[in-house]
């Protein structure tokens, strides 16, 4: 079987080790009797490479050679990635994707499109890199109803968190160290404001309850003002900051969607996943809590997922495997703020006292929490566990406090 | 298609239970017209039951009916689960098994008769309970070499474990918790001993690297000697005892398999692993550590696995699954006493300070451990990384000590 890879990056040249490398092994699981590279797209030259012979710069030469039945797509961005798979699918070849921009945007119009030209449209390396997870929610937890999935999707601010957390290192000097060490790019903004974690819960939330979530349905918030401030009263209360992307079922046509800061108590097994590792989380009907963790990027991760797909390609060469989720519906993600949970809060107050007494009179009973270098004017609390909306309309009439941080306590 | 149920115990029914509850999805994902449950084979009887009408006490019928296409086999014990299943592989109809005892006893023998007859043997419910493992192995992580596998497999021993680390209670109180709370059964010998575990890590280690591992080959050791000493001076060395099934590769001819307490440091993802729940982390040379995390006992849990198996079968109705591992090699496990760890050491001494200079004259520098309730007699350390065999040779003949506990030091 002929496989052509478009994108010579990092996790391109990656797939192109992985299948060099571990050649024997993967021609054995593939049922094949070779499993060969014969192209490699890169607009760029690379000489002296060692798969120089293989490099080309036209997509057609990909498109139209028939002995091509596996298209490796790593070049990141929706276009042209949208329009080279979607000719790919067309001419009946079977496209591997890690791309999770291009499967949030476009997963619904691609699936579609290999289910009519009966290929494979896969892209486990999408979500958690190297971590199995798109397969075991489609097959291993195929007996399951899925209620709720909820994870640490992005190990850059994974990264930044931990510093905050463990060497009380400020946000702005955890992003530079982030950069410094190559987890984090010149421009951030992907990663610090959440849109990287969006796409990949949209994707699993897809996944999960069958119909297509878009990245701009989903409310977002990166973690660029957590203080550490903010760090200090939440370990005081047991938990630790994580950046979650998070989603459960409501009805089979509503569902909660969210990417946001989230407070997780230690002893959860999400409280441990330190530095660039993913973790993720699946509550099934029958499982209860399924978690999956490990090296939520970087070359060889995310080469492996992306190999472990084209082998299933060449496995079911013959045959479409049953995959995929429907188009959306209209009003499917429902408000954010209509979730229920406890709510962290940190607040400017003049009078402690009287603050209190009001947050009080407001949402009922609070836990008063305390931070050993807190200036005076400072007031921090968790409330009761109640509609965010209803929370925060309340706690924002009280003239006693400004509020400045805002926070989710979740079960997990 | 048209499945039977055999054992009618907690698994069994609870397989009943998760088809009959999520039959909708099920049938839908299965990609067949139905998916039904046709024959319940127990030899007792379950009056009043809602299933009664389709209970049979007799395996010829089941046998003999060329409707029903998949088995499954939840009766535990080796025979006659082995008998049947061989008639059932044997006349073209797909067996799924819960029964770890079978696998790692005969996986071989059934693997070969299933691809003989072109039909299924699978078994993701032997290992892990409701975490999805046996096929993130096969199939998601078929892109790396998998180097080593370790994991939490036994949950009883592991709410011991937790007891003991967490409550301070002695191993004998923790057991009798776990006999009251149903965790543990009222002969623990399986668990305590870990001969569980053993089993376990035979399947994974088979399916690992290839080539099957006989329980009889696995050096083998419970829990029953840890005392809350050892749990104290562990702790003071910043880690916990876990009861761990390990095995590596060493070459395709020979492997390292182990079933042990074991020293994992705080911080790992095992470290947080606690109560009943199993943890298996792969190491794979692309992927780096890959963890899976649940609940590994349990009616619901045990039973999505085994209906995500039934659901794989019913969707490779006419193909079979690439699926499987070798014969075994004589030697094929490698001597537990040659793995290279440290050793966390605890003994009796009458002399502290000539005892240290004996054992750093024998083994090198050594790091003493020091626990509160440590009676005057006693010492206990944590040696440099050297092979077993040999820090144990040497340790043994140092007259000054008289060894009480060796509890190998893991690097997950």
């Amino acid at each position: 079987m002929q496989v052509a890879v478009m994108g010579y990056g990092t996790v391109g040249s990656g797939v192109v080790e992985v299948i060099t490398t571990n050649h024997e092994s993967i021609v054995k699981r593939s049922t094949q009797n070779e499993l060969e590279i014969k192209y490699i797209l890169d607009l760029r030259d690379f000489p002296g490479d060692i798969n120089e012979s293989k490099m080309v710069k036209d997509f057609n030469v990909i498109l139209n050679d028939d002995e091509v039945k596996v298209v490796v797509e790593t070049m990141g961005g929706l276009h042209p990635a949208f329009e080279f798979v979607s000719a790919c699918l067309k001419t009946g070849k079977s496209v591997v994707t890690s791309n999770k921009e291009l499967v949030a945007s476009k997963g619904y119009e691609l699936l579609t499109l290999a289910r009519e030209n009966n290929v494979n449209f896969l892209f486990e390396a999408s979500v958690g890199g190297g971590i199995p997870i798109i397969r075991p929610i489609s097959q291993c937890l195929a007996a399951n109803e899925i209620d709720e999935i909820a994870g640490i999707l992005n190990g850059t601010t994974n990264f930044i968190l931990t510093m905050m957390i463990e060497k009380n290192m400020s946000f702005e000097d955890a992003l530079k160290l982030a950069q410094d060490n190559g987890y984090a790019e010149k421009d951030p903004t992907a990663d610090i404001e959440g849109h990287d974690a969006c796409r990949k819960i949209c994707i699993l939330a897809s996944l999960c309850f069958g119909k297509h979530v878009y990245p701009d349905c989903v409310h977002t918030e990166g973690i660029t003002k957590i203080t550490l401030s903010d760090v200090a009263y939440i370990s005081s209360f047991g938990g630790v900051i994580k950046l979650l992307g998070r989603a459960k079922r409501i009805s089979d046509d509503k569902i909660f969607a969210v990417v946001s800061p989230a407070i997780v108590m230690n002893g959860s097994q999400l409280a441990s996943v330190n530095d660039v590792f993913n973790a993720i989380l699946v509550r099934g009907n029958a499982t209860g809590d399924v978690v999956f963790y490990g090296k939520g990027a970087g070359k060889l991760p995310t080469a492996s997922a992306v190999v472990a797909d084209v082998i299933d390609c060449a496995r079911n060469a013959d045959k479409r495997k049953p995959f995929g989720w429907g188009d959306s519906v209209e009003n499917y993600v429902a408000d954010y703020d209509t979730d229920v949970n406890p709510l962290y809060i940190r607040a400017k107050t003049e009078d402690k006292e009287s603050a209190v007494k009001a947050i009080e009179g407001a949402v009922g009973s609070i836990q008063l929490l305390t931070n050993d270098s807190a200036p005076q004017n400072e007031i921090a609390f968790v409330t009761k566990s109640d509609e965010e909306k209803k929370l925060v309309a309340a706690l924002k009439n009280i003239a006693e406090i400004e509020i400045e941080s805002l926070i989710r306590i979740t079960d997990y």
